[in-house]
């Protein structure tokens, strides 16, 4: 039994995934299925649960389990898993069992409430739910740079991006607001003089729905391990054997129920394409979170605007609603490749995404180093509003600072994710498309095999084995490198 | 602190109850809705939540503070609560952690199998996944016999209805015998001469669920607290506070679906009006099967399939699918009220259920004991259903053995409770129509107050706090008498 430390730690985080299975489950269900007076025994069985995912966790034998590992024989994956097993065990006992209870329960009263608070445009009610996850999050922020010897904010940047740091989020969002206003700028007037037709609907829920379906399973999503449902705000959580999307529907509106699908199945198809030769073992759980980032964004945004793959959709759109003049190839183009400063993150172009993804950086850093507070928010999301997009947002909560769900649970750190995403994005395209000649074409004859066994090769086969920094360098031959993203833009837009 | 004691060992069950949360939620969506493929995470993640909860239950230190709490200054429903907990932990004991993962993994092998082996006719499949379930039951069931001291189906018979024998169940079960076959053929005769007129569909998935809706509205189901779905057997499930239904549509019938919804809409309302006093507690749990399913009877049967209740029906059926001429009074009670002898339990009428449920009795007691093995219920099961029912089940296990969920999961000893509920239902219905003079009136006015608040006052509230016995005694005035329900069958039927 050479190996007989580590196999008892591999033990210990195959139990603790299967909690992790029950926890996303009955996670998914509260966000799609769960009646309205279920929440409160809900949040107390899911803080139960985060308790003993947390003792487990945290038990001192991991810490001599881990000692001893170390000395074993092990091989490269083996190796890549513990180092995983030790971050997660330094992450979990940094924090005591009651401040993990807390976080659970003041996340989720304030991600529920929020569910009707933001439809009622109520900052105040939302605003007293969200200073309870504030004061948590920066305890929990306090501990965790405490014991790594870094800022607050870094601590909790490192969670969802290992390595990153505001230093480096500086820089690069540095460089984005070197060009990136001018080419808004540009590409707006650009725009102005094109004549663009509206979609007119209604677009009934079910027909929406079977449209979303379809591309989905043209875009290789499994059924047979995974669903589609309905929620507040877009998401896909789930397990590997069973990956639940969601989206949202508007009746008079087509494309963005849509374009949240084939984001989504992005996210999706990279998790049922994880390797599952090592069971409930971290190694074999997805990358960071801007890796995971760039799987949806390589999907909904390099692959899913591109004209190729919209020349596929356009018969699809037809198919399902009938005939109409928005339902031409240019316009669809024009449609979905439309600049706009608008208020919603979600629903933001390529061009205007990363002011969004920017403002919140800024406000969250500000936040949990304590240099601003809770009531400070909508007033700087105000101002940042106006300075990067022209618009404003005063008194306009719901399609302000109260629009996403990330903060009602403490996920500060986040956002930045997602323009990392969209860089990592543009690079793994432009990489794959080096690799794959004939690309474009294989696009417009709906012949994605190539692409996706690329994508499955380079980035979904690897779980966690590498560091970001290493899969990148694998799948294109340079670190994160944000001048693709730049390109991809100027290609596309100008 | 005068009941310290006492209060950890609440503390402990609060816990539990949170697990049991997550369990029913998990085991919901098994049965809803997971994809094909989530099947085997999901009975991993549900086998190590069952070794938890396990383990919570059976740990020593509840034995000192059960010894200790039972010297404390207790009152009644304290009193009745640690009974129940000292019942539980004892259950609990009694089985190692290996087998209690054991059942739980065989159990939901076999129970996921059934879904498509059932469809497919497959006895052979099925049976080598029974073999599994029976063999471990067996091991379960005797090791609770040597603890308590008698026989290995009595110790699973008190899992289900506490402090019932198969010495009771065979005086029961045997009055029913010298008079029901009797009925039976006297109803049979009488009905040949009637003239029924079928509905003639199809019935609209989507309409029949909207009449379901309907039709559970109206009998007070709370849908802040709960759902209504879809699957292969319906069942009641979830958590007080959120209670969770099932049905399954055929759309070339009508009233299957919609009596299934009216049945589970019995069990539903008990599970929605438990006390609340005592959160996660074992004496707020409703009390034994049989009585909960008094509670599903008293809805479908008692009320459900009287002429009162179907008048109140009639203009929902031609509400939502047109008038026809099976939309008739006369004509919908005499549906509702047909006697016919058919394979399937749950579709069976008043007088031939107990048939079906005595002969899977008859088997799973001989299964247990070791009289016969899983190979010999085919046959035995051709057997009964000819001597009672004269009809043939050779070769047609859909719908003959293989037809119920029950045995799939290891719950032998409960099938019993079915006819000891239609008992317990026929015999509160007397009591509250001598209660509630104007019963009748105030049902054909659609005011199901008042019986729903007799139900509340004699039933529902009192959770676990009275054995089974002195529950039917305060509500009744006495024990369980099956005349009730043999005049309950002669008043509608003769």
């Amino acid at each position: 039994m050479e190996k007989q430390h580590y196999t008892d730690l591999s033990r210990i985080f195959l139990r603790l995934s299967r909690f992790s299975h029950l926890n996303a489950m009955a996670s998914w269900d509260m966000a799609t299925m769960m009646p309205v007076n279920g929440s409160q025994a809900r949040r107390e069985a899911l803080a139960e649960l985060s308790v003993l995912r947390h003792q487990i966790l945290s038990d001192k034998k991991i810490a001599r389990l881990i000692r001893d590992a170390e000395q074993e024989n092990l091989d490269d994956i083996e190796r890549a898993n513990l180092n995983e097993i030790i971050r997660q065990y330094q992450n979990a006992i940094l924090l005591p069992d009651s401040l993990v209870e807390e976080k659970s329960l003041v996340g989720s009263r304030c991600e529920y409430g929020w569910r009707t608070q933001r439809a009622d445009n109520n900052w105040p009610d939302f605003a007293t739910n969200l200073k309870e996850v504030v004061r948590v999050s920066r305890e929990e922020a306090r501990l965790r740079a405490d014991a790594q010897g870094i800022s607050p904010y870094d601590a909790l940047l490192d969670i969802y991006e290992p390595g990153m740091t505001s230093a480096k989020l500086d820089s690069l969002f540095g460089s984005l607001r070197s060009w990136l206003p001018d080419l808004l700028q540009t590409v707006l007037a650009k725009q102005a003089a094109e004549t663009v037709i509206t979609p007119v609907g209604p677009f009934a829920t079910e027909k929406q729905r079977q449209l979303g379906l379809d591309t989905m399973n043209m875009l290789g999503f499994d059924f047979a391990g995974g669903r589609l449902d309905v929620s507040a705000h877009p998401f896909c959580s789930g397990v590997p054997e069973d990956v639940r999307i969601t989206t949202r529907y508007n009746e008079n509106e087509l494309l963005g129920a849509l374009y949240a699908i084939i984001h989504e199945t992005g996210h999706a198809r990279y998790e049922q394409n994880l390797p599952r030769t090592w069971p409930g073992q971290p190694v074999a759980l997805a990358s960071s979170m801007a890796i995971h980032e760039s799987q949806s964004l390589f999907f909904e945004r390099q692959l899913g605007r591109s004209t190729q793959f919209q020349q596929l959709l356009l018969p699809k759109l037809i198919a399902h609603f009938g005939p109409q003049p928005a339902f031409e190839l240019s316009n669809l183009v024009k449609l979905t490749q439309r600049v706009e400063c608008g208020f919603i993150r979600v629903y933001a172009d390529e061009i205007s995404y990363p002011a969004h993804v920017v403002l919140r950086y800024e406000i969250e850093r500000a936040l949990i180093s304590g240099d601003i507070e809770v009531d400070d928010i909508p007033a700087l999301w105000d101002e940042k509003m106006q300075q990067w997009l022209g618009l404003s947002t005063a008194g306009n909560y719901r399609n302000g600072c109260m629009q996403d769900i990330h903060w009602t649970d403490g996920a500060f750190g986040y956002f930045s994710s997602y323009t990392l995403g969209a860089m990592y994005a543009a690079q793994l395209f432009a990489a794959a498309s080096r690799a794959l000649p004939q690309l474009e074409n294989q696009i417009l004859c709906g012949d994605f095999a190539p692409l996706f066994t690329w994508l499955e090769q380079n980035i979904w086969r690897h779980g966690r084995r590498f560091s970001t920094s290493q899969l990148i360098t694998n799948a294109t031959g340079e670190d994160l490198n944000p001048l693709y993203f730049r390109k991809h833009l100027e290609s596309r837009y100008l």
